[in-house]
């Protein structure tokens, strides 16, 4: 019954040297981790891996998966006329069964491209964990909160956040967890902050949030909280929990050193907060002053894929660009934040291919027209890889993907039905 | 005996609005584009293309296909060790068969992207043509040459430069162009450079060069020469031939004006600019400058893919990002830089899907995981196609790529010959 991984090649994490090597799962855990072949039962499992790197689940650490349906509505455009004339007033009439469809869409697409883990934002969250439930996948899910004041809307708003805890934290066989996710600084007045950290705290959750993803958003909150970002969710206690912060592009250095003492990871996001003209986040500078940072591919409606192989490239090349340095950010530095950053920050397990760790893992064909040669196997991965040198994905010792195939989701079914959703939305 | 692409979505040049058209194509032209099914006969070949997008066949204006070969070899280190200790001391001993190999993995990687003509400077060129025969693309070909005096070996340069054009121009059934290569400012002296520009103007064929890559090159240039690339360039009497000048990374806003008057098109290669930490191209002051702008990918092993398709996503994106504006370098115009300015540029034909023009063109699926919904193709395409959503690619009306199957290429016997030779490298 269990799955043996014959011959894959595995990169060692101290030595980030490439050895070939026997996988065996038994259950939801990698059981052993060898050079010799282990020993196999008739009932096993047997993949002859030769040629294919095996690592662990990639982690998508910041998304709104429901947000696939809007791919493609609005590109090239202002992000002020992006939210408010083309994502806003669709979300507004967004029903539960299309969030539903489109978060299936999107983790079909997430599966196929080797990851196994995202944090996620939105709302009709029931909606999310049955597709997620569905899927077979591991996510951290959230409310996204929306208020000035923790009036009568806003004490909605958190009785909605506490729904995601006490309904799905823990479901899915362990699968599903839940965060707080206020908003954002601009979006949140302090008596909201407050009261979700303390949710945060009461649950043992961490916080998700989007921070200084614009210039307009720290010039916002200078004028309206008469301080930076930073510091106004120090005041407000937001640091009293661990926290997702996504984006950062607009963290100045000082801001930087203070994150670094708090329990916070940055989620770099870079293909978004380009294409929507937020800049380019100082990683160099997050990593520099101490800052974890993880990945994530954003919505799709702003990046427009949910491709981590394709996001890790971007991040290692926008940094060394930038920099003017071939040495910065290397493959080995954004395939820890993708694996081991975000396993941790996510709180969702995983990260590590060693023996007791949860079997969450991915098949790589480096043999491929688009890999050969691959003598580096994790540099081959960041830089010359594509989602569809994904072979095969595991999570909790289960197939998500065989032999380029989905398991779990009926993809046609999924494709259908976001047409006929999208169909709504385009005219 | 035509081939008929049924019910496939066209994007009209003008108003960048799709229309569900059908094409017919007759020996190597496009002989229809209309609403209606044109006439057919039992010998056709009928393609239901709907759901999928027909685009003129890409153009990679700037590329090494043999350094496939060197793909992963050395990433992630600065540029002189990456030259000096492993790509230079491999090209020294690079067999002509090797070459033939490497270009063939090349070429199958290309048309799997929907990549249909490039520009190639390289060596062995015999073997480059041989393989672009075999394939079915087109490409204009050129021998790099080096030397800073028009000495015995300076000649030697010019006369391998000069048996392309004679030996290869106008062959493959006209699918074989020939260039003049000049590596760059800083590797070939006045003699040559004046030498090239007489060989390319007697043979009526253009420049093709590496210029203002680096910050080091234009300080060479200024130390060694006096005067910054474009000075020098029109001092030797480079711009008195059509020229395609790969990177301009470094060109400062006074060589962009003087640019815009020479029959210059410069090739943006924005991967590996940034992988190789050259920086990010000034693509915005170049076309306000009205200096047209291709794309390549460059060679494989500093990009580290031949994929155009990622390579207008990364074009596009870096644009917005630096620039902190996502209206900057949108889809059509990426879309255009890598289709008829790269047609155009390499003298390639193609470029356009319209009645009488050459049959080169690429099916996308828009309705794959990774891009449903596509309300807007040409946006689908450059923000979230990646290349498995191309179908089918056809040349001078002959499929290359048919259902995802390359027609032209043994691909298992490619990436045994290239399993082969890297291992003698990668050692």
């Amino acid at each position: 019954m269990g799955i043996i991984l014959k011959d894959v090649t595995v990169v060692a994490e101290e030595t980030a040297s490439a050895e070939i090597l026997t996988l065996r799962i038994d259950g939801g855990t990698i059981s052993t981790v060898s050079e010799a072949a282990p020993a196999t039962s008739p009932d096993d499992t047997q993949i002859e891996a030769r040629g294919k790197l095996a690592v662990p689940g990639l982690v998508n650490a910041h998304t709104h998966l429901p947000m696939t349906l809007f791919r493609g509505l609005a590109d090239d455009v202002p992000l002020k006329v992006w939210l408010e004339e083309h994502i806003w007033p669709r979300e507004r009439t967004l029903r539960p069964e299309e969030v539903y469809w489109g978060t299936l869409l999107g983790l079909a697409e997430m599966i196929r491209g080797g990851t196994t883990a995202c944090a996620d934002m939105y709302f009709h969250v029931e909606e999310i964990a049955r597709a997620v439930d569905a899927a077979g996948v591991r996510a951290l899910l959230s409310y996204g909160i929306v208020s000035d004041e923790l009036d009568e809307r806003g004490r909605r708003e958190m009785e909605k956040a506490e729904a995601v805890i006490t309904r799905f934290d823990g479901t899915a066989g362990g699968r599903i967890r839940a965060a707080v996710s206020p908003h954002a600084v601009y979006t949140c007045g302090e008596a909201i902050w407050r009261a979700a950290a303390r949710l945060a705290a009461e649950h043992d959750v961490p916080l998700h949030t989007h921070l200084a993803e614009t210039r307009e958003e720290v010039a916002w909150c200078e004028a309206h909280r008469g301080e930076r970002p930073v510091a106004f969710l120090e005041r407000v206690d937001a640091f009293s929990v661990p926290m997702l912060a996504a984006h950062g592009v607009h963290l100045d250095a000082e801001e930087l050193v203070r994150l670094a003492t708090r329990p916070v990871t940055i989620v770099h996001c870079p293909k978004s907060n380009a294409k929507l003209g937020s800049g380019i986040a100082p990683v160099g500078g997050m990593r520099r002053a101490g800052v974890p940072v993880a990945l994530g591919t954003d919505g799709a409606a702003s990046n427009n894929s949910l491709d981590l192989i394709e996001e890790m490239r971007t991040a290692a090349l926008l940094s060394k660009g930038v920099a003017e340095d071939p040495t910065v950010l290397p493959a080995t530095d954004v395939f820890d934040m993708v694996t081991r950053v975000g396993a941790r920050a996510t709180r969702l397990g995983g990260g590590r291919l060693v023996e007791g760790a949860p079997a969450d893992l991915v098949l790589v064909d480096l043999e491929g027209t688009g890999t050969l040669p691959a003598a580096a196997p994790l540099s081959t991965l960041v830089y010359a890889a594509h989602a569809a040198d994904v072979t095969d994905v595991i999570v909790d010792g289960r197939f998500l993907l065989r032999d380029r195939e989905l398991v779990t989701i009926d993809e046609a079914r999924v494709r259908h039905e976001v047409k006929r959703i999208a169909a709504r939305y385009t005219n």
